[in-house]
């Protein structure tokens, strides 16, 4: 069902030195897949996380926030099938000891380990069979699991998501590659489903906090699929070193400038693609607000048309049914808000000029706009000079089907 | 589909002294049944009324206000199929012609009618339609028409709905009917989809106003089927005092307080009526958050719990996936959030205590629970003494199906 997203191929994906990947089945995951991921990172290089705001965190969050601000991570255990959250004191034990089998087989200090979990919410994580598969993981460590790696984390996911891009920093070959999960409860905030990204470029750890932060925010908080920001949400940014490039310490040359882009545009394929394999998802939509006061009313206004079951069921159906749009800004809580003002396009259709149906407006081109897989909702508030721009998805029988019968 | 709602019988609804009302089939309703209301309301009497907080309101809105402001209103006019809004200068000529149109009719000057519009957005009201019913419409007027009004008002409504009851003021018995439609587009904003709710009770304008806003607070204002607020929201309360009881001019009076609890019980059975015939309803939650700070923090949580699209359809598949109401609570953006002072009960049934599971509960409990129709799902934060409570049903393939074809 995934809108125009289709499985990369394993020779796109490129290795990134210095990392090593393995992938696992342990057993958690009621379908039989892999479910357990390793990922090893050289010492030296830099890594930033971001996590979830929700306050009720999973276990897993709360102890990698923990270790990250104790030691620079060496290895980042993933599982699937199992989230650790709402596990109370016995999730937090679990989560600590999966690190310290970790530790234990590579020998490293607990603290270098973080621990990450997605899946089914409420349930305790079967310790025994993540530690069954630990040295099985760790003999299988090797530079080409990306796209291993990245079905493994999977969940309700359909399509696996991976990603590289390589630019060139003063004559050296820099490569970055990335991995997302996500298909439901996606409404990062401040950070996303699970996502890891890695380049062997050589980048400072103030830069490359910077780099990740500006990225997330222009791709994962920038995405939603049902409004359900998740227990579970984190994004991991690495750098090796391996490429031998001088060191990135300001964000401002144009080296820095390079490979930032290079690094939110991977950040902005692996969120569209969380959207595109979105649940139940037939359409991709981009909704894109301008000239308001600032990008924070936008967004607002943005997201109350994303969030819309209504908006999201016209969508699913093809129809042009814009007044549920016009009412969704209606709704969207803009102080002082001049509806007067208010323009509303369908990618290129116009149908709200000044708060009024524009004259120029049919249903058939309406139509013609609604039948695509991928859509664009333009709304013009006329009250200042900031936009911006999240995407999202339809709602569909399938989004009801697929949540109805998570856990049967 | 509606969750234990069936059609009031006609002699449980008691006619109104004062009040006459008639329906008619004018045509605009594609399915043939009638969408036209009249109601008359006696001179003398005091009127109240609210309306939706969406800035995009429907042109019948912008001119009932402007009309309620002149004079009091002496006649209704309610339209089903079509909600004029999103129509621009052309909508709002049309609302004025209606109402003009019934003026001359009745002998009145066009402010004493307000217009009201309820159904598709953004196609423009056939006024000639309109016109054409309103010798037949005035000619009918009768005080028994209130099951019939309340069914012309429908749109996606499966069932009428209408209620009464009786009160004795100082040995005057005193009666109160109200009828309302509400289906989809349901999360009201300090005014509700649209709700006519009449007593033949003397009631001063100041107290009529407080009466109003009170008991939509606790009932049209307190529920959601899916989040969006309409454009059309109305609700008005007529006072006709043909009861002959004493004036009612202070609402601290033990008479002020018989009446308004009996409007308030109306108001609330006919906001709990609309949530029981939400689109695709298949179960009636309660969402109750105690121990909050204040109401609106309650609320908050509340919302944020009924408008989850992963709760919602929990309680369709009827599973006790109680990780979703916590993630639910954890993204509600309350500060200072403690979350190991929360507990969680889905009716009787503990399932998080202190923020862990609770010890005793198990599936089969839960499950239990989420096998009935109407369910309480029950929050406590335990950071203050504020309550607040609010309706909402699950979310279904229905849902989507009747919001997909709604146009069609």
């Amino acid at each position: 069902m995934a809108v125009n997203l289709s499985l990369p191929k394993a020779k796109e994906i490129l290795t990134i030195k210095g990392i090593r990947l393995a992938t696992a089945n342990a057993g958690i995951k009621k379908n039989g897949s892999s479910d357990l991921v390793l990922i090893e990172i050289c010492k030296g290089s830099t890594v930033s996380a971001i996590y979830t705001q929700n306050a009720f965190c999973a276990a897993p969050v709360t102890i990698a926030k923990l270790h990250q601000g104790e030691v620079t991570p060496r290895y980042l255990l993933v599982n699937s099938g199992n989230a650790n959250a709402g596990t109370g004191q016995q999730g937090l034990k679990t989560a600590i000891a999966c690190c310290e089998a970790i530790a234990s087989q590579v020998n490293e200090i607990t603290q270098a380990v973080l621990p990450f979990s997605t899946g089914v919410i409420g349930e305790q994580l079967p310790l025994d069979k993540v530690k069954g598969a630990i040295p099985g993981l760790v003999a299988a460590l090797g530079a080409e699991r990306w796209l291993e790696a990245a079905q493994a984390i999977m969940t309700t996911d359909t399509v696996a998501k991976a990603v590289s891009k390589q630019v060139k920093l003063a004559g050296k070959l820099i490569t970055v590659t990335g991995i997302a999960k996500g298909s439901g409860m996606i409404r990062p905030d401040m950070a996303t489903m699970l996502s890891y990204i890695a380049t062997d470029a050589a980048i400072a750890q103030n830069i490359l906090d910077l780099m990740l932060k500006k990225a997330s925010a222009q791709s994962f908080n920038r995405i939603s699929v049902d409004g359900d920001t998740s227990t579970n949400d984190a994004c991991v940014l690495m750098a090796t070193g391996k490429a031998n490039n001088v060191l990135l310490t300001d964000f401002d040359t144009s080296d820095s400038q390079t490979l930032y882009k290079a690094i939110a545009s991977i950040s902005q394929q692996l969120a569209h693609a969380v959207v595109r394999d979105g649940e139940g998802a037939t359409k991709f939509i981009t909704v894109e607000v301008e000239q308001g006061t600032d990008t924070e009313e936008c967004r607002q206004v943005a997201y109350t048309i994303a969030h819309s079951p209504l908006v999201k069921t016209a969508l699913f159906a093809s129809d042009p049914n814009w007044g549920r749009i016009l009412a969704a800004v209606g709704r969207s809580g803009l102080n002082d808000f001049d509806l007067t003002q208010v323009a509303i396009y369908l990618d290129d259709v116009c149908v709200i000029k000044n708060g009024e149906p524009a004259v120029n407006y049919t249903e058939a081109l309406g139509q013609q706009v609604m039948n695509q897989e991928e859509i664009m909702i333009r709304v013009i508030l006329k009250r200042g000079k900031a936009t911006d721009t999240i995407w999202t998805c339809d709602f569909s029988y399938d989004y009801v089907k697929i949540n109805a019968e998570y856990r049967t």
